[in-house]
């Protein structure tokens, strides 16, 4: 029932794809932060879909109408509204009584007793996580003014898989990665093009895997039990439309492996702690250990294609065939990548919150 | 910063592995549940130690201190109490200055400023999971007899795979899982025991994966965006010591997935909406469907292995190796199950509250 | 740090009182309730100036950006933006530095670090009651149609009293009350409205006190110990600016009573346990009980004066008097009488959301 | 539905007053604070009854079982348990099905469908404030190393009334205050006991106010509306039984009050910002404004008193009058005071670490 996330710094998502707005609010930000609106508008460009991905096109100028003054954080709740201009709502009349497999129509004509704004998916669209961004960028450059850089890069689309980071990236390594319009490593990038394309040309839409690394994480960050580091990503990453996995360092091969395969063993580097594997992708018993934090997203292939499609009537009750029109990307992991490193972003700056006030009384 | 989880119905979690008592409180609970003490024992009689696995045997007699009046919760918060009686924390002495690799001890040692309780884990130990159990069987028998069944059975160990359940299985099917001690589908128990004895001859311990199946949930629960099925049961089970990945539905497989071969199409079955194939787990969009929910989770190999182990000496600060003695599961899939199942219980009972309160207006 | 209030129905504020917008967000509300904009331009209305009130008139022109579809609440987030116009922010230009006294400007000041944004109060300004107000008409509408009414109405304006509603009050008495410009029972409204209007020629302010009634409200919402209904009114109405105390039923005379005097006996009416006494104002032992819920708010006279007010210029660091220009209510008592009313909607109902939701397992 | 308060540093109370332990647990407590159990001993100490009060003396031998390990905090949830010795339920089992007046026996019958644990008030019985000052008395100890003090003393008990501390009081006026067992300011502490004496003699009851003040907060602690000062310590304040009002500074006064009576004017002591009367009692704009908190509660007289009580057997349904046999204080003014001061604690905690974590940021 609740559309924020976040213990101390609290993230809530408004609005339908069709309304006259989407926005968000962020509460609970440190006062005196520069807003560097180069570095948003850069990130947001990252979310824009190419010419291969869906045709609606939004200028997507952002409007922050609160809790910023004179360029700086306030300390009061940010507001961000994002106008929505490229709406074609008639696409979607068609579908109010025949949900599209696989989306979010069904479950929330249920949720909502039937009263349920279905155009475009309404408040389920994933353009809701256009304000993320837009507050991400906030949270990404105080995080990189304290020396915490974060990349979210394509790990593999379909059967094309890219090599990942190494288990002791630098700073330089991640800036590349995120300054890239289709972030990945090595040079498959021409080959996930074109299987896009190809995917695109068949009418059908193709999944992925999205890999996060961040450096810079001092250890002891997170909680005991409820609030593990793990629980808290996974709690933000699975609200972001077609994420259907998340694993940490090893993950599932974690079950295929033996202790003494998978531990990661400490040592003494420059006096201080390390490991010299990083099978747990930074973290132990919930808590960060100083090594990157590495986790990696299952993306489901987009559920709208332009295949004959069944469904049911809901209306009439019977059993029907339809066929989309409207704008819809074939392959959402290179959009949605940047959607993961902000999300990241602010998960990481509640754990920080957290831990600083947590020594208030001493 | 918070060991509770749960947002109609909060889960509390204390108490260290070598204190005197470790324990849990349940809040927000239905007045006038029918506490079914056979059915806790049974439960937990799940939860407790074959002879391959630890050492440390742990009568877990339960006490319900609070909540429960004449055999019925009364609506208060029920707090359980389990007396540690076999703890050895001699064996510990040893790890007070080097941390295990792999385990809290390292990171609860920056995160306490160096005061946590290092016997046996002290809080992160996964003792504490015992009145996670306790109370897991109160929720349990009210969703039973609500006719929501939930099973947590063994999908792998290491490279043996068993099967799983079918798309829409019966409540017999999944009950007779919950009997069995080693809940496994086909005729691979003896040889993943078999395995587990190898392993831990060994002195090694292996991982494995754990799938979850949940029948008889009604369409439309769950929450927009942060708030997601999949984000309130994921960082419920990241919570469990050894979790290290989750996947919900073909998970991790969808990234290879074209959308024409992941779609779960509608049809009509005796005039309710259901879905031919169940790709997504029972989740669309967020919200449940109305199908079984499914979710897989990678368990790590146990980190506690008797192999000698590289760590550091955090008070000479050197590289030291070290030989653990103790006691120590060679595997925790199978006791993990239980676990799982419980918890997976709070939340589907957090949501079904949710559900009902949010209709409170009209 | 955070401007949510609410567990099951939760209220975002955001905005400063000179930014293009002033905004809340309602998340939780139930589906297809029916918007009345009749009813809310009514309500909102009520807190518009009078002549002899603020000069600052605004058209609080409000714009619902999400979470309403074809006239009915979806289920979804709502949003209201409501834009400021009449912005004469060179008024406040002056005061950057020479925080007024009894105002947020210093305690802005030194939360924000100085970088608050100053003008009109900013974030803190009772500007941002207007939200309030608007989504309150959703939910006092629907609470309206379960036959819960409530009303908040001026007790006393400095020295003069006016009559409380009785230990029964009908439906009928209520709805006059809120009909009312200026709610008071009796005949003390003349009296009442010249005393504001010579203390505003005098160059002076003065403060009053708020009566709320609720009926309709069956027996045992609330909640034990911190989520008890005085807590949860309490901590609503401290947020509303001006409200500096709080009692209920006899509140502080209860100090001097006998529990001869204060207690309140049941007896059976029409076959229901009801009290002779409404003493309690409603509430026993932290939860309804049936009977009218009834408490008292004590309003602060405005500190924005037109006499010289010391203080301290924060820059140069020494005392100095200022002369405040702009617009400013010499009494609020009247106005924030339909905020009390609207924030107490939203407080029952939470808990009748939360009361639903805890027999869901039932 | 939650007995849990804080947002940084939780806490959550379990038990009944006839049940096997009540107690409570603290989440979130910064780690390496030292526990002075002699501290702790005497703050309980101020909490048992005196010969004029309740006959049901409990030793209140209090266990830590989680969260202390080698006498200091380890940042893992402390939890307080207290054993219920001195039970008679059999005093109780009349009041089963006749609700005592102005008790929680008939909310708590309805709240539970019938399910309560009616002995002794069960879960809402004032019992369970003891495992409140256990944990409180962490809490006084860590704030008063940093420079922060609060007492909790009695302004009036029926209509004899005793002096207030000053604007500006030191330390040792507080620690006086905070070592006496009936703490009052003046000679009114005679005339007040007499009175006691006699109400009890009378089989009745009598209530009074308890003022608090609190020194050594910095300016700019607290939280724009929702979470304002005055709403946090408000929420915190009505959840001890018996309190009906709470006020801030001048509280129900203001409401008779010109502006420019009720200002208080700024001006620069030792270079430090401070204010020349402290009307609004340390806040302004729901921040501390680093002038004395200053806040009264209003306690009602004791609802249990030995006269004939007019109530409903809800069984039979039908009037009834009772007489109440059982352990009843004349006045629970004297003993919550501790209990205030406790709580008080705990809210100006949780109120630093929220300051602190929000500059995390920078």
């Amino acid at each position: 029932m609740s559309n924020t996330i976040g213990d101390n710094l609290k993230l809530t998502l408004f609005g339908e794809s069709h309304g006259d707005y989407i926005g968000a609010t962020l509460d609970g930000i440190t006062p005196g932060l520069k807003i560097d609106y180069d570095y948003i508008k850069d990130l947001m460009s990252k979310r824009k879909p190419k010419s291969y991905e869906t045709g609606r096109y939004e200028e997507d100028s952002i409007e922050f109408i609160s809790g910023i003054f004179n360029g700086f954080t306030t300390g009061e709740p940010i507001t961000v509204l994002i106008k929505n201009n490229n709406t074609h709502s008639k696409d979607y009349e068609l579908l109010k009584d025949t949900p599209r497999p696989s989306h979010a129509d069904f479950t929330k004509f249920i949720f909502s007793d039937g009263y349920a704004d279905y155009r475009g998916g309404g408040h389920a669209s994933a353009r809701l996580t256009a304000p993320i961004v837009a507050l991400g960028g906030i949270i990404l450059k105080a995080l990189e003014d304290k020396g915490i850089v974060i990349t979210s890069y394509i790990k593999s689309i379909g059967d094309i898989e890219a090599p990942s980071l190494g288990i002791d990236p630098t700073k330089e390594e991640l800036d590349k990665l995120n300054e890239m319009d289709f972030p990945v490593l090595g040079d498959k990038k021409d080959e996930m093009e074109s299987l896009i394309e190809k995917v695109k040309e068949d009418s059908d839409s193709i999944g992925g895997v999205i890999e996060t690394v961040a450096i810079g994480l001092k250890a002891g960050l997170g909680s005991p039990y409820f609030n593990s580091v793990e629980s808290k990503i996974s709690e933000a990453m699975f609200s972001i439309p077609g994420v259907k996995g998340i694993e940490f360092g090893l993950g599932f091969n974690f079950s295929k492996s033996l202790g003494s395969q998978a531990n990661d063993s400490y040592y003494l580097k420059n006096n201080e702690v390390k490991t010299k594997t990083n099978n747990n992708g930074g973290i132990n018993g919930g808590l960060t250990n100083s090594m990157p934090l590495v986790f990696r997203l299952a993306m489901r292939p987009t559920a709208s294609i332009f295949k004959p499609l069944d469904t049911v009537n809901l209306k009439e009750m019977k059993d029907v065939t339809i066929n989309l029109t409207g704008r819809h990307d074939p392959c959402i992991v290179r959009r949605a990548s940047v959607i993961v490193r902000s999300l990241t972003a602010f998960v990481i700056a509640d754990m920080l919150m957290e831990e600083e006030g947590r020594r208030a009384l001493k």
